[in-house]
């Protein structure tokens, strides 16, 4: 096992009606002057967003709305918020909706709370997080995990680049997961987030050796009860136990604690993420269309790990190590089939590419030949090629 | 699945030599003043109580030492840590060791931040913990989980009442776990702490319905690891590997995760601590001692829970749901024996008691007839006098 550091502040309050405590989580974490960040749609037209604004009055807490979250969301409008915050006094952010209102929220927070750096200056790296403002999460979605993760991601529309950052800062303070919120979700969203909260645990579990025991077993057990519960969830969205399991099963996907002690590889969301920011699909589509190319590229380097996923993920057993990892990575394409969600670049929409197309996404995925990506396999420039070419059909 | 609240801001770092950002760490929260809580023997004869003195001293923060901790630690002791912590003026406590030192220090903390207050009557639960002192732990033991739980158990020796108390308060900021502090333990205790370890999570696994597919597989997956590793540690405790998955299951096995979604049971530990009060035994073998005979008490409540158990955490399988309770209880207690834990009174060495102090044990147990415990059964006086005798052999 590897040393590591686990540390997740964040109050997670769960249950029917938890966004009623909202206003009270604001002050009890000192914000008296709010910045509320959404998208749109579900959470206006259900009434959400106005129910929220209630409880803030009644807390006597002033706020500002700032709509218009993009999916995949945009760094500029980061920026823009950051602005509006600043203008604002806001010394609280709270996020309501999914992945993209979170992560924008943590970079509005980001900036708010220093007001002398372009928050671009982050999104590249080029300067750390030191200090950020609280940020609290009404989540509406179950897939992202960012309402417990430590990890935001935007895209830069003017590049076409997507990029993640990673920082204690990004910790939310508090998160309230009240399922019922998600009863509304298309069953379109309700199987990408299937399919993401599958990916944040396959990224950690597909890890190079040393293997551990704990970790290991609790990443199994989420997956089972992710690939129990998706479907039911598709079934009948408003199936509390389902959604709530569901729910649940996204923030610890996505908090660390699937992969203590162990590298990450995290190669198929980099792979994902040249394919969101290219085509605007949906972030879990983008996981689904590329995992299992990249899964046949790679599975030979621990052909017992993918055996050990096939049986205590799959329950698919036998003596030949071989076929049950290939089958292991069959039933994965299979029950991403059954979803709805695509496996390939036909199924994801985007058309067949052309050679050249192909050998860009690569050279944009090594961030122009400047990286390799993923430890379970080190992926080169050239097998990011292969394996964008082998989901090319 | 109930609502529930989660919220664990201990900071983990896991790992070789991390003591030595002991230092670090407590700067890092605010302190200054540190009163270094411990109990003695291995924590002084291994030397780390020097090395983690000296830490601190590069660090430039003052302290000051408080040795003597009981296993089944004292109200009392804990009352006059109190007053030492403020006469030395104390903004920090540091437990180096186990449940023991840690639970010490909690209270301390309080009583250090209320110094108006007899820490006594938190400890009756008469007045709320309302605010604290930061703790910090160098965990030296894998057993009780004290290093990320929300309790704190001490005994009252004038009345012989052992009493746990869960606050918020009770969560330490940070908690250091380096595995190899754990190579010095004798056998005997790691076998108690594997016990412990389970027990936690058994207490939280066998609840009422409705169950929770997440948390139900968590506690699963954390039972058998810990039955896989416990025999391993046992037969070398410097095998790296085993004791860092029991490290890491203790944390975890306690610090709320596998029961979130549901009531908790815990009547075992309430059964046990009546135990370890009067003889003074040790605390996971007070609870091995019981389960046995707790576990065939109740088991009609829920023979499929009992199944589920049996499949999942031994493999035992079979069409008969009563035959593989049992046998599931029947493994469970081998499984104890082959770790050289008591089974029951007999093997606990506390003689064979007579009916009267049975019936006094169950008085005891019951606060004087005033209270029932456990949630998987509800059990009366007469229940825990039926348990006692059950266990009585």
């Amino acid at each position: 096992m590897h040393s590591f550091n686990y540390h997740i502040p964040t109050e997670i309050v769960f249950g029917k009606d938890t966004e009623l405590q909202t206003g009270k989580l604001i002050r009890k974490y000192g914000g008296s002057r709010v910045l509320i960040v959404y998208g749109g749609g579900r959470v206006v037209r259900s009434g959400l967003l106005d129910r929220v604004c209630k409880v803030l009055e009644e807390e006597g807490l002033a706020y500002e709305k700032l709509g218009g979250v993009h999916p995949n969301p945009y760094l500029h409008f980061a920026i823009e918020g950051v602005k509006k915050s600043i203008e604002f006094g806001a010394d609280f952010i709270l996020a309501v909706g999914g992945g993209s209102a979170i992560d924008t929220a943590k970079y509005i927070a980001h900036g708010t709370a220093n007001p002398d750096i372009d928050i671009t200056r982050f999104w590249t790296r080029e300067l750390k997080v030191t200090k950020t403002m609280p940020v609290g999460v009404i989540l509406t979605i179950s897939a992202a995990g960012s309402e417990m993760s430590d990890s935001a991601v935007l895209t830069n529309v003017e590049t076409g680049v997507k990029r993640g950052l990673s920082t204690v800062y990004n910790r939310p303070t508090f998160s309230i997961l009240n399922p019922e919120l998600t009863y509304t979700l298309p069953r379109y969203q309700i199987a990408c987030g299937v399919v993401d909260i599958m990916m944040h645990t396959l990224d950690r579990y597909f890890c190079p050796a040393p293997h551990n025991h704990l970790s290991d077993e609790m990443a199994e057990a989420l997956l089972r009860t992710t690939i129990y519960n998706g479907p039911i969830a598709l079934e009948n969205s408003k199936d509390y136990d389902a959604m709530s399991e569901l729910m649940w099963c996204g923030s610890i996907s996505h908090n660390g604690l699937t992969g203590l002690g162990n590298k990450t590889d995290f190669a198929p969301h980099q792979l994902g993420h040249e394919l969101s920011a290219r085509f605007d699909v949906a972030h879990g589509a983008s996981l689904s269309a590329i995992w299992p190319a990249w899964a046949r590229h790679v599975y030979k380097s621990d052909v017992s790990r993918f055996a050990r996923y096939a049986a205590n993920v799959w329950g698919i057993r036998g003596s030949n190590e071989e076929a049950a990892a290939i089958a292991g990575i069959h039933a994965t394409e299979e029950f991403f089939e059954s979803l709805g969600m695509p496996i390939n670049f036909t199924t994801l929409g985007v058309g067949l590419q052309g050679e050249a197309d192909l050998r860009d996404m690569a050279y944009c995925c090594s961030y122009k030949s400047t990286r390799t990506i993923g430890a379970f396999q080190v992926l080169t420039e050239e097998d990011m090629y292969q394996i964008y070419k082998a989901a090319n059909c």
